[in-house]
Parts: structure tokens; C-alpha cells; sequence
């Protein structure tokens, strides 16, 4: 969604202050630049004390305050936190999941399939919706919060599973046989017979499983956007702030929803991306989270909005001086319309009071308050011209929450759950390093025509009709880079019972049929060497090239990296995990070999867009601790920051954690 | 509690014995120089076999027994295990905890409000303190064992807990104001609707219900106190054997009861105290759980029993020759009056069978026995000199459960639930090292006047009065050293709103507002350089001096220690954990300017007190493998042990484990 | 069992295909010398999809393949994974145990002594047994698979054990005292209200409970040999496929199953042997495992089957090339007759998918299938001279499942419930290093005039009938050689009160009555140091000679190792558990001392037996990636696999994982 201004803001919780402080907040947050609050969004019971008593009292009054001072305002259902006299109503709203019977307290620890929390969490919707619909200062609607489904294994959502199983296969026998239940004696011939899911040890019957989860999860996304449907103006929005796969960090993909298919419902994608800093900070997990925003809704709807990132956050987290404006910027480097912090100001009771927010507990301006204000300054200044930034990548990266399942189900040595994810950020993160922007893709909105080089995580779970396209890309004159494990089974994880990589051995030119873990295994190219992990398969070329064989006294005669020329185009193999360095030498090459041009001589990191006025816009971002001179690539143009002119071979110089952005204008 | 002899003795179990052996045991101990047994405290199916049905008759053997060999006896109330068919009759006995419902088997497992266990736990106590009330030996009654509430989150409890609260907030908008339930929505506007406590994300509720179980702890022992003082003779004492939290020894205060309220319901304060041994054995535990139990009764009552320490204990813990006797004069020096053993033989089934007591297994006079016999012969003997010692000290450490359990909800970087103790520890096993004697000081029950410096673990919960007090302590004069976190939230857990630390930061002459975890960052002081650890405050210091700064290339303008004259007293902020090392030198710097004299130079550990004939008693410890030649540090006097003058300034030479006790005769 | 014939073959499963492969699969067994194979165990399901519908169409295809084939089929009841309409209609069926109560998915999770599942289980068998004991294919039947009472804490379990304990023991009282109840008030005196197990914290009951565990599971084997017995042919063979405890691979005696009485409802010894390979394949745990099943039918009985190994094996277990053919012949070696594999083809869905096959998924011949070509067809052709293989050890290992659950138990420093299994293999794979051949011996079973040595490991529970006989054994000319905490505890694991270790303590000559965790503590021997570890007692000699004290500043005057002469014999003892290569130099000490010769300067491993014409076959094995030169040590004979002769003391060579089978031909 383009946006008239870039957005800047942070979630505000008048409910959860020590004291009342609308009118001096919004007065700071105005006087730094803020430009926008995101509220609502946790507070059922505020609003909703007893059943059916609906009390707007301090809605209003954020609300007043924001239309008072300038502030824009995305109001979130209060839909994921539930109330204590709804549990009192119907304990079943609390869910049970794999672990078992949820107690009160956590948020998201609710069955979203429950009737009873259904009923009451739309009448809510409802109520709230139609009160704010008019206020000027409303301009969107978030729709929940991080929604899962909370590994809900409850009776309804288990009855309701069995029953779309059934409509699926009217064969129990076809059933059976599709998903392996033979095995240890677990066949259903009978559906009021089938167990509860649990403790299946039936990867298949499991994966499908979570596919149903995220299927009510798209249905619930649906069934909230069509009640504030009911009320909302043309003119508002609907987004979500969409979440990550975690590990002390955004990680990557979240396997428990399919973000695209939800984004179907919105108007503009969110996202909430959190992540290291001090000595940490590296910004990878802005651009990963970011690039999954961006396609969302497709390349021609890129913008997205930041709903929540780092202010203080964690006790780890606090930032470096000038690293939170780094941040910042590189957010709107990568299409963003917004950056919002969660949030605004640090909580002084319950689980969340060492996350902290733009305002210290002492609530009074302080040292990220006073670089916010910056931040803010600069985005009201320069805003216009680096808005709806516009990317034309040349490679796209495919996601599968069905890999991504498989991968977790039938995990690799050591990376247990995030096996998909550790390799595609192995994958992207050396892009990253060597300044090639890439796109995202979901599996059922992909456009491989789009890229001149397509990526697959490891694609495990795949159908065939998907690698036979992939096939044809190749042959068509594409460029694949897959990774282990791809096209190892089907949709529903039932292994391909022919030669591996199943379908895609042809376009890559190799076969194999055993794999084991790397123990002293070493991958060796230009000149880097470093240990195989994880995973590796015992590789023979067919028709491809060796890029690097295993060094190993007995698994040398077999292939880590391959690269083969299939019909017009090229198709490289990575049969298992190895340094990010060496696998920089290897993309060299095959960038090289298909003539994809990069920049990753430069010291310092660089993105590149098109704004509004069809100018390109070069952001150079030093995430160092350390002054970092270099020279500018591109033609002439203006730094928006200094307003200075900076000729074509120009030198730069950033200060440690600074920013410099050139626009070339026409 | 003053006694007229030192106690030396061993927990009993008759019911426990391969074969019987009273006769046998006795004539053991009295030949070692033991004088007490503490018998009973664990038995109660043994002497109510069936609901109603009492039988003493192996009570009454270890009282004759004990008669005929001279032995003092205290008798426990058997009311921490419960009986088989106890549970049959009310199967809620057993409680339910943050972990679901206990079964049968362990002890301390049962719900102490429900009230069919104290119906005929108080019924046992009454037949048991009725039948040996009269006996001679009994000189006193301990109350149960290792009190808590056991984590219950029973009905009974939760119910009891929710009505105190509705007493105590009569407006729920104050409570849920207060507690700040808006957060994730998590009001309570009916108290019908109060939800299971066990999950819940509210830290000042968790410890709100925390400081509920430490208040039916105190009930507990007032009705157990009740009910004995129904029958015991006025001359019998009531006490009780507190225990500490533990790392696998002895580890610092306990979270789960207020020791200094329970105590009052007690004639004199006892303790069990367990370490390690061999080459880990230091002697701080010893001195750390002695200060606490030698303060519960005020500095007025300073002597406390030792009721349970090691004899050979686990398997890891088999003392060195010339270890037991180290510690026992270790204990006495510290203020015990009392030196038992947990316990006299070793148990031949079960779970404690590798739990060792003075005799193995085999119930023959071993190594332990031999070495028990020198320090039974030597109290006999020099006991007199060294009973009832009496401290003047002049550091006083403030300890709080409810910072305790503020560290534990929310606890530093890697400590978990020891966040405070583990600083506790630093802070004074540093003054161990340096000679330094200090006492212990409960919230409820301090008195700042008394001490010259006051030391405040991280005092991460205290209300405005208390905070107010500390401050009027130093200007007054005081000297006050407190740790980081001090002063952040109020009684509730809430944190305190403004300049933090809250009030203190006057006293201290800083300010700070952010924090982390130290990466990479060291404190230097003195010559002495060692890593920060657990958390950092980014301190500025208003009018107090740096001691030290942080070294880091970016955290280097903030303050680690900062020193401040205020008023006419002087105070010192630890913003953070670093090497003892380190501390010692910055102790140096600030008991120098405070003038407040000490011993470190000395390589043994000495301690000092004054007997009933009003000298002043000399300890020389060797807590190590080596011999020790040092100078005696006092007046001419006389060494108890080998009687033998000590001239002032005179050599002296300990063993490895040595001990030497000088007493100087006025 | 002897057989005219080796075995060689797979478990096959045609119900877990994906396609239907019979006519293939058997074609290609056939081609690659397979003559074998396993089906049926697991697959309740598949021929009763529903309550009272048989359907056996897939067995049948099964066995007329066989027969057209000419494989030997072997049946398994299909009882350790029950069907779902099962549970649907039992749901006590799934059996509660110490970790709550089961769900439906994983197989072997039922109540072995519910009465709903023993009745449709015994239909089944029957129904199952009917209808192919006529078969010519079926050689044998395989009663369940690895079965367990698996940890059954069911009502029923805990009433029926209740029952036998009360019939044990009369009088409560004895009871009571017997298993040291009156510790922490556990005591029973109303059968009616004996507790729930699952809690205990007394380790006598928890004991009792594991052997009454182990005794529903032999009266498992009972009822099920019962019910084939009323069918099959008198030809055809009844066996069980026995497994090992586990770390990462087989490790040592199933602390689950007293194996001993329940092959005594068995014709034949089957077993499950997996263990690592690549560069961590040491032939240690085919010995290990092996030398367990050659005993369970007693030593007139050698030979057994080894009914599954790996194939491909999990993910790290892949093979190198030659190590699939050693291990064959390392199983023969040891005296099997049959190697089967688990299995024939990897699974294409479930839990197993990457537990891979003789077959990879692709379900072509593949590395693996090439490799068992070359065995099979090997053992079609030599399998005459080296089936039913006979030994005449002289080195004797008692193995007991009491002691096991003892040291379970109360496990040493860091072993936990492998403390037992850890010191067998410390014993014995020194022994394998030494290539010192060994048996073992049940408690029950064992017959130590049979050997010149008779080894101990930890016998933490013995009655003292068995004591007695071991030092009757050493007096009349026996060489014992025991491991730590042996002869401790009773029957029930009460400790012995009186000098350690009970009775042994004589023919060993030694005492002591104190023990702890080696820290620091090394043991020297023979040029040889290392780090005592996991248990050191305070060995005092009285008779024996001290072979090493410990190495240590104080407990040095205590032994770690003794030798003792005693009547006869030779008694040694160790203390304390340290290095093997320490051990062998002790070992060596010993052997040399009694006299019992064994080559271990060999750098390869050799085992003997005598074959079926009374001959003499030596083989040896190469377990090293390097090429091997090294002299026959014995008489002239035929190289089997080459076919050439070999000289007494001819040179031979083999290359990495080869093996050299040589025949001395009378």
C-alpha cells in the first residue's frame, strides 16, 4: 500500500499507565516527530469490565488526544488476550494443545474455533468497530495480533479436522495407504474411531494436521475482516502485524501460519520484526523479515508497514547510540511505509516489564527518546522522498510452509524445528553480505518468470506439479540454486518412492540415494574452506558438474555442490551445509556463470529503490562500530540527510552505525 | 537462648533400625561426648498405624534410653509426612502445585489448610506433646521440619488466598489498578471470576501469592505452637530447624518463608546447614546460615541451636580428616549453642540411604564416630569457655522475601531463581574473606542505629518508607552499600515510576535509566580487573564520585561503582557483578574511608566474640590442606584446646583443618 | 538352536509399500543370497481393519511369494501396536505410567495386563497362528517384538501387584520393616490403603515394582507361547527378538525384562543388535549383545539369531563400504545363525522414515543391496563350515537384573540408570580388546564351576545365598574378579548392615565402610594413569594386596585395586571405575596370575569356535580404516572366502573392515 507520508509511531497502552498521561505523551511523541499510535489491540477487559458492559471511556480519550495532537491512529481487536469472566463463562475457551489443558493468564491461550469465544470475541469486534469507524484520526485496523492457532488440539478443532479428512478422502482405504497408516498398526477404518492426533507418530497425519491449523487460522483472518468490514470507511485500512520463526530473534518463516494466504484479507501487510543489537546487530533480520512483508500482497502492492520493532526492548537489546536510526532507515530501504516501536512507554507490572519501550520506566524523556526524535525529525523532512520505494530484484527466494513443516517434522542433525529456516537465512544471509536485494515468494503466488535466478530453501514437501514447473523454469532459460532435502516427498510428507531429488534430478543432473551427517566432513572452494553440518547427501553427478566434492577418506568420491546447464539455463545443487564464506565463493561463481551482477566489494551495505517521482534512492548503511569510508556507486545525485551533492564515483564516509542516502534525480 | 552447656548430639530413628539398637546407640554416643537426640519429627504412621490407634511404646524406649544415658532429647511433631491412610481418608490431602497433583510417596506433599490434615495432625501433635511433656529428658519441641507451604494452589488455598485480597482491596478498580490487570487482559471486576493463580503472566501477583503461602507458613507455626504449649513444661524451649536456599549446599535465604515472622512463634531459632566438603569446603556457609539464624530472634537472643548439619552426608561430601571438628568450633564461634548431626546412623532403605549419618551403614564405630568423639569430649571439656558467645558487630546486611522474590520473578542474566541470593552471597562471602563479622537484619526487624555500615542485596522490592529510612540512615550519618536494582519496585512488584534508584538515588548521588546484560565488559579497581556479569546499570553519577567505570569501547561514560557523601554518611552503588577479587579492593577503599577496621591480612579465618565470663574469645580457623603459621591478633590469653598462653603478638601454627581458640582473661 | 543353514535376510513389510512389490522385492532377496524373512509384527490393523474382520490377503501374498522365492519366513504376532477401534473401545487400553497417561499413536504404550486387550490379542494370535502353521515357507514364529510391561502403572497393574505382596507378606509388620516403611511416615498397615507406586520415594517398593514388572512380562511370553503352542508344526521354531539398554546404540542388559526366564518359553534366542558405524563401528556391542543372547538358553544352547541390525540405520549409522560384511561375519563369529536386517526397504511415511532399509527409498538395488549381494551369496557358499558356531569360554560374566535396577536406583556420579551397564562394558570391552572371549550367566542360570574367571559388575542386590556361592567359588580354586558396590544391598535393596561388602568381603579381603565421587583422584598401574571416576570406596586390605592406592593428598592410604588369594583362588576387587587402558594392564596382572592365556598383542580382533565337523575357525576382523598385516595364530587351515591356505604362522593381510576366516581342517 503506497502511504501520502512515512509513518512513525509506537503502540500506546493508556490502560497500562501508572498514572494518567495521554496529553503529555502524545505532546512528546508529536514534539519527536511520531506521527502515528497503534492501540487497542490487548485490552478486552478494559473495554468490557463484566459481559455485555462496554465502557470507551479511555479509548475515547486516546482517542481525542491523538486527533489534538496529530497522530494517526491503527486500532487492533482486542481479540487475543480474553477476558477472566469469559473463562468463568466457558472454560473451554482456554485451548488444549500438545502439552494439555491451558490455565488463565498467558495471552493466545484460547481455542479460536471455541463457539463461545467466537460469539463473544465478534460481538466485541463489533462494538468497538462501530464506535471509532468515524474518527478522523482512525486510518486502519489491525486484526488481532500475531495470530496462530495456538496449537489448539481441542475437541472441536480436532472433531472439525477429522470431518474435512473425511470430505477429502470418501476411501478410508485410500486414506490409509496415502498416509503410511499401516504402520505400527495405526489405521482409521472407521473416522468416529480415529485417535486423538497428539502423540501420532505419523509425520504425515501430523503435517496435515498443522496445515488444518493454519487453515482456520486463514478462516479466522477472514471472519474478523468481514465483521469490521461492516463499519470500516473506504479509507481505513486493515493490516496485520505478521510474526517470525524465532530464535532469540525473528529467525524466519513462521511455520505456523501461511502469511499469504491471510494477507488476502488485508488491505496492507504488517509485520513485527525484533532483533539483536549492540555488538549483534547486523540488520539480516530486517531485510529477511522485511522482503517476506514486501510480497505479501504481490510485487506490484510491495509497501508495507513495520507495526512493531525494537525501542529499548530486552535487556540484551538496548541499543548503541545511533543504532536505532540505522534500523530505521534500513526498514524504509526496504519498502517500508512505517516504523512503529513497540512501544511507547515501558510497563511497570507483569511479564513484559523488561521489554522496554521508547520512554524508560521513569517516563521522562531519555537517551531513545532524545534519537527517536531525531529519527522522527529527519522522516517528516526527508519523508517524501524515500517513501514507496519500489524494488526490481532479480531473485526470488520461494517459501513453503509445507517445507517448512516437513523440515520440522523430520528435522536435520541439530537445528530441530528451525531446520528449513537455518538454511534459508544460510541461503540469504550471503546474499545479504554480497548486496544482492532478492524478493520473496509463497508457493501458491510464485511467478518464477519474474527472476533471472530462483532460490528453494530445502523444498521437502513439494507436489509434482510444482517441481515440474521448476523443471521448466530451468529448462526455460531460469537459474535454480536448490538445497538439500528438496523435492524429497510429497504434500502430505509421503517420501517420492523413485530417484532423488525427485522430478528435479533432471534440471540439476545428479542422483543419490543415501545421506548421512557430516562427522569431519570439509566443503572446499576458492580458496575457503569449512565444515560440512547438518545434513549430507552422498551426491552422484550425472550430466552436472562438481563444483566441490566432499573432502572426506571415504566420502570423497561424492558431490557437496553441483552445477549443471539444463535446456537454456543453469541449476546448482547444495547437498549440504557449510561456512557462509565458502558459499560466498560458490554464488560468485555462479553469478558469474549467469551474469547477475553485484556490488559486494563495498564495505558497507547497500539497498536500492525507485521512490515516487521515479528516481532511484542508494542507501549506504555502515552497521559497524567503526568510520567507514568508500565510494559511491551510481550516478550523481543529491545525500537527502545533508542535503550535499554527491557526484558519480564520489567518496562517502559514515560514521559508525550511520546512514547515507543518495537520490539520483532525473 | 542461653544454655548451660553446648549441645552436641545427632537426629534419632529408632523406627528406622535394621534391628534394635537404643541400648547399643546410646552407650555409643554418651562414650563420644554426645548429650542430645532429636527423635520423632518424621514418624507419625509409626505411632498411629491406623486411624486412631496410638502406640508409643518405641517413643518410649528412646526416652528411657535416653534417660538412663543422659542424653537431652528434643522432640519433633511428626506433621511433614503424612500417613497412607490419611490420604485414603481425604485423598485432597495431597496438595496441588504450580507442577498439577502430587501423589503419595515424598514428604512435605500435602495441602497445610486443608483442613482434614490439620484436624488430625493437630490431634497427633497433642497425643505426642501430652505423652513426653513429663519426661526429663525432653528439654524442648521442634516444630515440624523445614517448613513451607509446599507450593500449594490448592482450593482451599487459592479461595483463602482470593478472600484476603477482596479484604484488602475493597474497590477492585484500586486491585486491578494497582496490579495492573489491564495488561493482556487480565482484569478481575468480579471476584467470582478470579482465575487459577498457576499461570498466571502478573508478577505482582505471583508474588502477592507467594508472600499468601509465606503468610499461612507463619499461621502454621503459631497453631503448631499453640497446640504444644497446651502441655510442655516452661521450661522446655520451642524451635524449629530453618533451612536455606540451595545450589547444592546452603546457598543464601530462603524464598518460601518469612523467618523472622515464624520465629517469634519459637523460643530459640534453629537451622540446618549443609555444605560441601573436601577440598570445597570454605566455611561460609556456616557463617552465612549462622548470622541469619542467630538474628531471628533479635541481637538481643543472639545464640541459636544447629540442628542438622553434615555427618558423612552425600556421597560427595565425605569429609577430610580434621573437616567435622573444623566446622563444629566454626558453628560455636558463629554463636551456636547447639552442634547436631542429621544424623546418627545410616539408613538402610530409601530414598536418604546415601545420605550418610556418624555411623555407616555397618553401625559400627567407624572414622566419622572417632572424629565425633574428639569434639564430644573437647565441648565436655571446654564447652563452658565458648557457650552463649556474644557478638558486637558493626556491618548489618538487610534481608527481604520480598526482594527475594521481586529477583526471582525477575531474575538477572543467568542466576533464575537465585538472582538475589547469589548477590547476597557476593557481597558477603567478600566480608568472610576479609575477616569482617556482620549480622543479619529482617525488613521487618531492623535497626540501621546499631550498625556503622548497612549492606543492601539487591533490594529490588521495598516500600517508600523503608526506602525513606535508608536515606535519613545515611544522612543521619550511616554508611549504606547497596546493590544494583536496589529501590526499582515497590512492595507489589510495581515499578516505581521515576528517577531510579527510587528515593535512594539522593543518598547515592546518581541517576540511571537503561541497563543490560554486560557482554564483553570489565571492572577494574585497585590493581584488580574481572568481567561484569548478570546485569549492568548504565549509571550517571549527580554528586557521587566514579570508583569505576565500565571498560568498554561504548559503555565506558557510564559508572559500575560510585561512592557519595551524603549528609553525614557515605554510600556506595554497585551497578553491577564482578570478581570477588575486585570487590575486596573496593571494600578496602570504602571501609578505609569509613573507618571501620578489619583483618584481612591474616591467611586463617578468625572470629570473635564474648563468653558468659564476659572475655573476649579468639577463633584461628584453617579452612585449608595446609599447615598455617600466623600471629595471634589480641591480648595475651589462653588457647583452650591445649591450654597453653598465648603471649599477645605470639606465633601460632594450625594443621591443615586446624583449630585454636584463645580466650583472653580479663 | 541349530540350523542346517545361515540366515541371512530382512524384515519385510508389504503392507508399508507404496506400490505393491512382492514378485520384485522377493526377486531381487533371492538374487542377492537372501533366504529370510520377518513379517507380520506389527500390523494388528491391517488384518483386522475392524473389531471381528479378518482379513489376511496381504500375508497370503507374502507367503506364495516366499514359497516361488524359496525364502524361509519367520511370523511375528502383531501385538506391540494395538488398532485404533481397539482403544475406541477400551480406552484403558493405553496403559498409564510414571509419566501419566498414554495417548494413541506410538506403539508398545498399552497395559499389558488390561483384560479387553489380552482378549482381542489373544484372537488375534490365534486367528493369525491358524492360518499359516501349515505353510511350508514358516519356519518360526517371533512372539511380539522387544516386549516390556512398559512402565505399567495401570490399576490393574497396581492392584495385581498389591495382591502379590500382601500373599509375599502376611504380616504387615514385616512388611512394614522389611522395606524400612516407617521412613518419612510411608508405612502400610491396611492393604487398602497402599498409595499409588508411581511416587514412591522408597527404593525397595520401587524395586518390587520394576521386578513385578519384569514378571508379568515373562507371564506375557507364557500366554503367548500358549496360544501358537495350540497350532504350530513341531518343526517350527518359537523365538524373540531381545534388546539391549541404550545409549545411542545397544549398550548393555535390558534393565526391563529379565531375559533368562523368558527364554525359557522360547525354542531359540533372537535378538536386536544396532549400533554405530562410519568411523565409530568397534564390533564391541555385536560382541556384547551377541554373548547375551548365546547364554539365554544356557551353553548347550549357543546359538542364536540375531532377528534385527542395521541396514542403512539411521541418518548417522550409514556405512562405510566393507563394514555391512564385517559385521556379518562378526555375528556368525560370535555364534549366530542368522543375520537380519531391519529392514528390507526404507518407509516412505511415520516416525521411521529415516530408519532406512537394505533398500533406500528409491527402491532400487543401491550401494547397500550390492553390498548384502556380495554376503549373502558369500554365506549361501561358506555358511556350511561357520553356522552354529560352538565356544569354550573361560571367562564368565554374571549378569542380574536386580543389581541393575539397584544401581538404577542409586546411580553413581553422573552414569544414572546406565550406572550398571556403563561398568559391564568397562569389564568386558577391555576383555574384547584383550580378544579374551566371554560368557555370560543369568542369576538364575549361572553355573560358575564352568569358568576359571567369573567376572562381577556392580552386583549392588544379591541374596546372600549367591554371596555364599561366590565365596565358595573362590575358595575351591575360582578367580573372581568384582566391581565396586558389589554384595551391598539384599534382595530388595535394604543395605547390608554390617561390614562391606557383605560376605564377599572375605574371599576378597578387604573392608571398608566409607565411599564418595572420585575428585581429583587418579589410578595408576603398570606404566598406565588415569582419572578414577564415577564411585570410589575407602578401601582398607586385610588380607589382599593393594595392586593401586588411590593417587590423591588424602586418600591416598586407601586402595582402588586388590588381589586377594583366598582359599583356591584369586579374588580381585576395584573400587573405583578409571581408564580401560589402566584396566588391561590390571587385567593382564590378573590373567597372568591365574593363569589364563589370550593374545592381545594381535592388531586385529579374533574370535573362535568350533564348527559343525568339529573343526577349529578362527576369524579375524579388521575393525580400522587402515589395511592390516598380521600372522595366523594357529594351525595350518583353509582361508575360507579365498579359499587358500594359510601355514601356522602365515602372514596375512587384510584391508580396511576385512575379514579373514580361516578353517583348521582335522
Amino acid at each position: 500500500m503506497k502511504t501520502d507520508k512515512l509513518y512513525y509511531g509506537a503502540a500506546y497502552y493508556d490502560e497500562y499507565m501508572p498514572y494518567e498521561r495521554v496529553e503529555t505523551d502524545f505532546k512528546l511523541m508529536r514534539e519527536a516527530g511520531f506521527n502515528l499510535i497503534r492501540i487497542a489491540e490487548s485490552t478486552w477487559s478494559t473495554w468490557e469490565k463484566r459481559e455485555g458492559e462496554f465502557d470507551f471511556t479511555s479509548l475515547d480519550r486516546m482517542l481525542d488526544g491523538a486527533e489534538k495532537y496529530g497522530l494517526s491512529v491503527i486500532v487492533g481487536t482486542p481479540t487475543y488476550a480474553v477476558p477472566t469472566w469469559l473463562v468463568k463463562l466457558d472454560p473451554k475457551v482456554l485451548t488444549v494443545n500438545h502439552n494439555g489443558q491451558n490455565l488463565y493468564g498467558p495471552r493466545q491461550n484460547m481455542d479460536i474455533v471455541n463457539p463461545t469465544y467466537r460469539k463473544y470475541a465478534g460481538r466485541m469486534i463489533e462494538k468497538l468497530t462501530e464506535h471509532v469507524a468515524d474518527r478522523p484520526c482512525v486510518v486502519g485496523y489491525q486484526i488481532d495480533n500475531e495470530t496462530k492457532a495456538y496449537d489448539t488440539c481441542s475437541e472441536y478443532a480436532q472433531k472439525d479436522f477429522v470431518g474435512r479428512l473425511k470430505k477429502k478422502y470418501p476411501d478410508p482405504d485410500a486414506f490409509n495407504h496415502e498416509f503410511g497408516l499401516d504402520y505400527w498398526s495405526n489405521r482409521v477404518d472407521d473416522w468416529d474411531c480415529f485417535p486423538d492426533i497428539r502423540q501420532t507418530i505419523n509425520m504425515s497425519l501430523a503435517a496435515e494436521y498443522e496445515k488444518y491449523q493454519r487453515q482456520i487460522v486463514n478462516e479466522f483472518f477472514e471472519w474478523q475482516a468481514g465483521l469490521i468490514g461492516k463499519y470500516k470507511r473506504e479509507d481505513q485500512f486493515l493490516t496485520h502485524n505478521f510474526d517470525y520463526d524465532w530464535i532469540d530473534q525473528s529467525l524466519g518463516y513462521h511455520p505456523d501460519i501461511d502469511q499469504y494466504a491471510a494477507a488476502r484479507h488485508l488491505t496492507v501487510a504488517g509485520c513485527d520484526i525484533y532483533h539483536q543489537c549492540q555488538d549483534n546487530l547486523t540488520g539480516k533480520e530486517i531485510v529477511m523479515g522485511g522482503n517476506i512483508a514486501r510480497s505479501l500482497k504481490g510485487t506490484e502492492q510491495p509497501n508495507y508497514l513495520v507495526l512493531e520493532t525494537n525501542a529499548q526492548g530486552l535487556t540484551a537489546w538496548l541499543s548503541y547510540p545511533g543504532q536505532l536510526r540505522l534500523n530505521a532507515y534500513a526498514h524504509i530501504a526496504n519498502g517500508a511505509n512505517c516504523v512503529e516501536y513497540w512501544h511507547w512507554h515501558s510497563i511497570h507490572n507483569a511479564i513484559e516489564t523488561y521489554w522496554k519501550g521508547v520512554l524508560s520506566h521513569d517516563l521522562t524523556p531519555g537517551q531513545t527518546y532524545r534519537e527517536c526524535s531525531v529519527i522522527g525529525n529527519e522522516f517528516a523532512r526527508i519523508g517524501k522522498h524515500i517513501k514507496n520505494m519500489k524494488k526490481s530484484n532479480r531473485v526470488g527466494v520461494l517459501l513453503s510452509n509445507e517445507a517448512l513443516t516437513g523440515m520440522k517434522q523430520f528435522p536435520t542433525k541439530s537445528a530441530g524445528s528451525h531446520s528449513y529456516n537455518v538454511v534459508m537465512r544460510w541461503l540469504t544471509d550471503v546474499l545479504y553480505d554480497m548486496n544482492i536485494e532478492y524478493d520473496m515468494m509463497g508457493v501458491a503466488d510464485h511467478d518464477f518468470s519474474k527472476y533471472e535466478c530462483v532460490i528453494l530453501p530445502p523444498l521437502y514437501s513439494a507436489t509434482e506439479e510444482l517441481l515440474k514447473e521448476l523443471d521448466e523454469y530451468v529448462a526455460g532459460g531460469g537459474n535454480l540454486i536448490a538445497a538439500y532435502r528438496s523435492g524429497f516427498s510429497n504434500e502430505i510428507l509421503k517420501v517420492y518412492p523413485d530417484t532423488q531429488p525427485h522430478i528435479l534430478n533432471r534440471a540439476l543432473g545428479i542422483r543419490y540415494d543415501q545421506f548421512t551427517y557430516p562427522e569431519g566432513v570439509t566443503v572446499e572452494y576458492g580458496g575457503k574452506s569449512s565444515a560440512a553440518r547438518e545434513w549430507m547427501e552422498l551426491v552422484t553427478p550425472v550430466t552436472a558438474e562438481t563444483l566441490s566434492p566432499y573432502t572426506h577418506h571415504t566420502w570423497g568420491k561424492y558431490s557437496a555442490v553441483t552445477l549443471n546447464s539444463y535446456g537454456k539455463g543453469h541449476a546448482m545443487y547444495l547437498a549440504t551445509m557449510f561456512g557462509g564464506d565458502t558459499l560466498r565463493e560458490i554464488y560468485r561463481r555462479f553469478f558469474d556463470e549467469i551474469g547477475l551482477a553485484y556490488d559486494d566489494s563495498a564495505p558497507v551495505s547497500i539497498r536500492r529503490g525507485v521512490n515516487d517521482d521515479g528516481n532511484e534512492v542508494i542507501f549506504y548503511l555502515n552497521y559497524s562500530k567503526d568510520e567507514i569510508k568508500f565510494t559511491h556507486n551510481g550516478e550523481s545525485g543529491v545525500s537527502l540527510l545533508d542535503e550535499k551533492n554527491v557526484g558519480k564515483g564520489g567518496e562517502l564516509c559514515l560514521p559508525p552505525w550511520g546512514v547515507c542516502i543518495v537520490e539520483i534525480r532525473k
